[in-house]
């Protein structure tokens, strides 16, 4: 019995929209873009490699291409992150992130000094230090209890940090410190700034397949459930997070993505992007080579068409 | 035979909401946020009113509260001008403004210098200045199209500029005089600084009331297609411009928007806000106060409890 | 009897040098650097005239070179209008322009920005603008009264605005226009924009030669004296003029001026430069090749060889 | 036999001058301004002291007030540190720094930015650090070097570190880390970070009085010569020195110190400013009140007094 003969489920129904994409865009992965290489481990990576899964809210998770193949995950660590600051004293959170768009990357110092250095928002790179920060000051282990999240939501033990990666990105870290140091300077961290760098070096170097990263963000399709029917974020935290992916979640072309897409998600410039229908499915495509802003050439290319073929997109 | 009596249709549908709506929301207007002040004909608007429509795709519209009384429609206005701008040479439009969010208003005049002279997006003012400028070069008469097609969607042809609203925005239009002034000495604009600025302020002048202005923004929700069917947009840029709305349309509040209310919108400072809930219908909201965003207190309450009563949010 | 045989005079004793210096900079002239091309008026001026010219505290002027030619002063004219400006109401101008060094011009709109519409110094167009506000005020005609004080201390009569170059400056007038209006939104201008900027362009065309400008500068040398022994500022008003063109009055390459030259000078764009040793004599030099920040190749070294060969720099 | 009784040096006859100055402005010292208090060390200083003192190119060195009690130099460190620098590749030096006076602080981050991590002159923090960096590269000990210099000018050999200071500075150093980091970003530093930072904040913390801060500054009078008449500087840079203190050496507040004093001067948080009379004499002043812009109120006016009473001033 193969898989289409089984009841349908959400992610069955969209296996062959996704075959559909793999065969058109994955061959095409890697033609355009450039593999991130501002550090080794993330330039070794094959350019031309395209893996997409759908995750149902049922839990059932199915790929093409290399959906099993673990990547660097990066800035997509930043929704985990997120979801898991937001559940201990989130008002605190939001006195010190803001929760706006944020213009393009030059502004980022400029815009952290006129305004007091509160970031704009939990994905750029300095709002997502302050998210880390405020997890360490509730959890004490801020990169743990992300992979705790992503072992526990994916179903998959061996999820782990890449130490290599984690320690490339701390010794090419200077822009990071910056921003940590300058908001350090404003009062908007609690703890060593070199402790909140490392926690963020680390949780972004966790390194993952796009069907662990599909089933691990089911909770944002789920209102904030987790897999075990337990709730991770009330409804009002989960509808927060991705309505800050749809409008901050793919760098200096949030505006872009939301046009193409449609859809909330959060890219990385590890090459993957995780994408959220609400009430439905997440959906996790990784291909590294990337635009200019960072984002995954064919990964957008991937989620343009698949809410292009499902109408699933919000516009 | 009352309307409920008649065939379903979506504005009937929704009617029973917008009344909860105005009931619960309608009383409170103006109790919190403060009128537009910097020019008398928009400071003397009762503070109170109140004021809500919907209009389904099929064309029909119907209203609570003052839905029937005119107000200024002020940046609504450039949702209708970057419509008709899109309908000439749209890719020579987007090469002299783009399409992604602009942080903070200090940030949109950084981001103006640096990045010669071309704005973020058609919705911060040096956007839709240049979208007037565009719309001037390609219909000769840019506030009469604006103003046109406002009567022909709406079906009212005692839709009108305000004569005293935009003398006085232009005896108090140093601010857009300067940035018309600096984006014409990068060469981003083609007509004469003063004709930009006199279609400019004439068109953010058009009064209509929110059934008026529902029914003139249904080509939105209809993927790009006139009240007569005629196609006044291609579908991909009717997207556009909701994607648009959607993380640029609520001024320097659009991610808060965003989350509250989940659908495209854009506001203006006489306090009217116009949503879209793309192949469904749209809606108008009316109340004059504003937060310090220059965002409608009520307004924003009311899509919020129409997107949490209905389940239309996108998120 | 030659002007040497005469009883030694300032001029008489500096005149070798400036015979020397004419000998070894003058043949360089528009070697290096490039005529301002941005109007017409200016893009036709021979590159490789040099003119140089002395006048010392006795109003005694003599120069060598085409130092009887007429040019462009352009803003060196700041330095006449500011004097103007600080004979009335010094303090209430004071409140409306720094007098601090400002950084590069790409931060002027950025700067005005911040600081509320406050203009740096009274040097950057900005604060220029402002000056001729506060004159257009104070004495009804600002370039009139411009005119007036060149001519009066000039000894001659035919100074006067040259019209094309007026007329080109207002065509090519927008970053003036727009550093205007932005004022003009601060409330920090007083007369209409238009009038201001009139009055600005025609201050900035007068027409005059290095020994005309030499001799009309001197009450910058004479501690505020007219050639006529009266006061047109006090001490210290002067003393503030010459302190802020050492600081401010050769573009975004003060600093540089300050230690090549280390005396108080104003540059225009014309190619002119006038130059100061309180308490001895005024220098003004010419050459129409520009450096990329706007001031004189030749007419920088001129004054660079000058300090050198006299001592008279202040470091 | 008094001191008066003796051949008459340039520090003996202005000597009454500093005794005036002394009297005058002296009881005044803390009556305006507020002490540094963003560390332990600085903020628990007597607000009342003043002392005075000044250095004949000669070498005698002469003093009123407390010119004898050390205080912690702070920015003044930052004039030796760039004269040390200069002594070895002054060309990469300033590759990596300019020369032009910065605009205000928020400018100063803001073009940071914007010219690619190279900071507008030496003594804006970012510059400081950059010309510590390029110190420690071409010396191994960048504050040893500094402090080695100080101690052989002033012939003091107890001059000597704060380590409090110091201390004190780093843990409040978040500012200054994230400029370092930031440049760092760009390439703009060679040593690691905490090396530069370290470094940076032992040289500020070096605690001298009066006279031995004004007898060690004495090369930038002699045109670059050290006390045993070995050459620190070829002339040009010491006069570069010079003319960078002028437009730079005064925080914002360079353009009214240049018209106030009209000296070559270098403020320090501690209250300290040493001035220099180029070919005559420097003079250094302490009292610990600053205005607020960071410089001494009645160092500046006894400065002020100086160079009106004996009419040194520049203009």
């Amino acid at each position: 019995m193969t898989v289409e003969e089984l009841p349908t489920t959400e992610a069955r129904r969209l296996l062959p929209v996704l075959r559909e994409i793999a065969d058109e865009v994955g061959p095409r992965a890697g033609a355009e873009g450039r593999v991130a290489d501002y550090i080794p481990a993330l330039s070794e990576v094959d350019p031309t490699a395209f893996g997409l899964a759908v995750a149902g809210v049922d839990g059932e998770v199915l790929g093409v291409g290399e959906s099993r193949t673990p990547f660097s995950i990066q800035s997509v660590s930043k929704a985990f992150s997120l979801a898991l600051a937001l559940g201990a004293d989130a008002e605190a959170l939001w006195r010190r992130v803001g929760r706006e768009p944020s213009g393009n990357p030059f502004n980022s110092l400029v815009q952290l000094e006129q305004e007091d250095g509160i970031p704009r928002n939990p994905f750029i790179n300095a709002g997502a230090l302050v998210v880390t920060d405020h997890l360490l000051t509730t959890t004490g282990d801020a990169r743990g209890a992300v992979l705790e999240l992503l072992r526990a939501e994916s179903g998959n033990p061996r999820v782990d940090f890449d130490a290599s990666v984690a320690r490339s990105e701390a010794a090419r870290g200077d822009r990071n410190a910056a921003l940590a140091h300058f908001m350090a300077s404003y009062g908007n961290l609690r703890n060593p700034v070199a402790d909140v760098l490392e926690h963020y070096f680390w949780q972004c170097s966790i390194a993952m397949s796009c069907e662990d990263l599909a089933a691990a963000g089911l909770f944002l399709a789920r209102h904030g459930l987790r897999g075990d029917g337990s709730r991770l974020l009330d409804r009002s935290a989960a509808k927060r997070i991705n309505s800050i992916m749809l409008t901050c979640g793919a760098y200096d072309a949030a505006g872009e993505f939301a046009f193409r897409v449609g859809l909330p998600g959060k890219s990385g410039v590890g090459g993957g992007i995780l994408a959220v229908v609400p009430g439905r499915c997440t959906l996790c495509v990784w291909s590294p080579a990337l635009d200019r802003h960072g984002n995954s050439v064919a990964g957008v290319e991937a989620l343009d068409r698949f809410t292009t073929l499902t109408g699933l997109s919000v516009f």
